[in-house]
């Protein structure tokens, strides 16, 4: 596929408005609320977590989405809204609603994502004022303070577009912790001005998904509130084929992924962890996530050490079936690990391969055709700060 | 169960003594070389990890107690001979053909165990020499000095010993990292002068191991090299039935169990998750291990932050089937979360309970008649540090 990067972020495509502004749910009075507006009513389609504690967003937008149209997008950081009970989703219509009444839409028409602490209720007066001050900021130039307004710990905003000729493809993402997605644990919109119907959207869509923002994970916990959502304004006047626009979406997706993973809570280095000739899809995937969810593994790297003890030991576990014989462990390319002895290496290779910021961890189990591949980052000492004082 | 604490560790039973010497496995010269010697040919019994790759002192020492039969134990610390091919499981042998030598017994009646950096070959003339110093230092009060041999990052020797009326079990037994058992993910050596047939023992043992090693995670995992061995010299005379001497096994199990939670890596609070309520003993330790060995929660627990968003999101991610409406959450007995809403509490009890050494977590699923529990502890910044530093 031959594509170029742009500017422009969400509003790259044909038809889209941003902006974020501040209204007060976080304390430190950064942007906390986000909102995409459409010219026209889009074709739209999502994904969700499949914690079964989904957020009150997460159930209104899947009601707003079943007949495939959106035309807004709103969401706040700062508060969850999940574990909420009725009045979370009370609330969360409310945030459909109120934008819905701003903009001159139907509430259905409105997307709703939170992300934040779990277990509180939202400020409405805050959230409604946030509504009002948003819809008066929205601009072709706003994907930024969008893409900013939706960072909880997150250390940058996350954006990226594309053109593919014809037409484009933009995304916003956030990340940072609470990052097992499967689906997806972090919150990313989506726009294009390609002309597509719903259902091929959602097919798409999760195709670009599964390639890409279900193969991170920062810490393995799967979050409440993970959203993937993409509108189409159809303004380009392009009707992409369903293998270009999945591969268009993928080429953002996976861009935004890596900014995720890269931004991981204290991450110092993006690890991916391939695995190939897995027995099948479901043994590949459980080889995969035991070694990059390996909070040994995780700390090994952070101090640079090519601990692949660890790795054989996490596999191990996860698949009672391996065979030494069958299994080999290279780390950037370098074999250390061999049919279940050893492999001897030159150590300031391993060492330079270990210093990098990147570092590809390749396993073969000797067992079938099944492979895959999982982006994850090391542990340190920030995560651990992070997480203990990141207070309810 | 009436019953009474003694000192002497492994060597409070009737016909038992214990070594423990520095052979220069650890490059610190700390002890690193553990032998137990029985007076006679003990019935004995052992459970294993269930790791693919079982370390080679495993292999063996499942060969050897095919007959159930035991006289010794040998193990070394620093170096767990695993993912060491067939060079390693010669050199395993080696272990108890020199320690049967030394002692005038068959290779046979031997148990051998390690633990340490994976991956690396033993240096058998250091071992073979620890082997013979250790024999020379056989004596009834070696139990403290065998303890310490067998630790890693551990910061204690771990030891207990109780008298039964009649008979009594003494057990060491080393953890710290690594350390998810199922079975267990550390090295525990149990002995006992009761007299009893070696499958009964190994009945008692298994049950005794699955109500108390196995319900222990520091870290999710479970290691290459987990053993737990008892032998019974039958000289107290005394034989009990299977109910008494379970009951008398799981008391030394379950406080060396705790002292290695206690010990866990840089562990400052040791939490117990009790799961109730679930729809099977499946879904029982599915959320239990879900809620104990989320990262989230475990640095949340270290900032002494009741941060019981984390926990239902562990458990909704581990149980899709769950109902928000059947779900409580209690800490330190105090509710704080039930029916998808968050229960309104005094901040000042909350951060009370928080501030203990000990805390409780229940969680009630409201699915069924199945119940859990599971002992871990929480995950700071030592945890990070010991683990990035403990190179290979």
């Amino acid at each position: 596929m031959q594509y170029e990067e742009v500017q422009g972020g969400i509003c790259a495509p044909l038809g889209f408005r941003a902006a974020g502004v501040a209204c007060g749910l976080k304390p430190s009075g950064a942007l906390d609320l986000c909102m995409i507006a459409a010219d026209r009513l889009c074709a739209a389609a999502g994904t969700f977590t499949r914690n079964a504690f989904k957020a009150a967003p997460i159930k209104v937008t899947m009601e707003n989405l079943r007949d495939g149209r959106l035309q807004a997008i709103v969401a706040n950081s700062g508060n969850a809204n999940a574990w909420t009970g009725e009045k979370g989703v009370e609330d969360a219509r409310a945030m459909a609603s109120l934008a819905a009444l701003e903009l001159g839409l139907k509430e259905g028409d409105v997307g709703v994502a939170s992300t934040g602490i779990i277990g509180s209720y939202l400020d409405m007066s805050r959230v409604g004022r946030g509504i009002r001050d948003a819809v008066a900021a929205l601009s072709s130039e706003g994907s930024d303070r969008a893409a900013e307004a939706i960072m909880t710990t997150d250390t940058f905003p996350k954006s990226y577009a594309v053109d593919v000729g014809g037409y484009r493809v933009g995304g916003i993402a956030k990340g940072a912790g609470m990052i097992r997605p499967d689906m997806a644990t972090m919150l990313a919109f989506l726009t294009t001005d390609a002309e597509v119907a719903p259902e091929l959207l959602a097919v798409c869509l999760r195709h670009a998904v599964d390639r890409t923002f279900n193969r991170i994970t920062v810490d393995g916990c799967m979050s409440t509130n993970d959203t993937v959502l993409v509108m189409a304004s159809g303004l380009s006047g392009e009707t992409p084929d369903a293998g270009g626009l999945e591969k268009a979406l993928e080429k953002v997706c996976s861009r935004l992924a890596r900014l995720i993973v890269s931004d991981g809570e204290g991450a110092t280095r993006i690890i991916t962890v391939r695995v190939r000739g897995a027995a099948s899809a479901e043994e590949a995937a459980a080889a995969a996530r035991a070694v990059a969810e390996s909070v040994l593994v995780k700390t090994a790297f952070f101090g640079g050490d090519p601990n692949w003890g660890r790795v054989v030991q996490a596999l191990g576990a996860a698949v009672p079936e391996l065979q030494a014989a069958g299994v080999r462990v290279s780390i950037g390319g370098i074999v250390v690990a061999a049919g279940g002895e050893p492999v001897e290496t030159e150590e300031e290779e391993l060492e330079r391969v270990m210093s990098g910021r990147e570092i590809e961890l390749m396993i073969h189990l000797g067992r079938g055709e099944f492979d895959t591949e999982v982006w994850t980052c090391d542990l340190g000492y920030e995560y651990v700060r992070i997480n203990a004082e990141y207070h309810t």
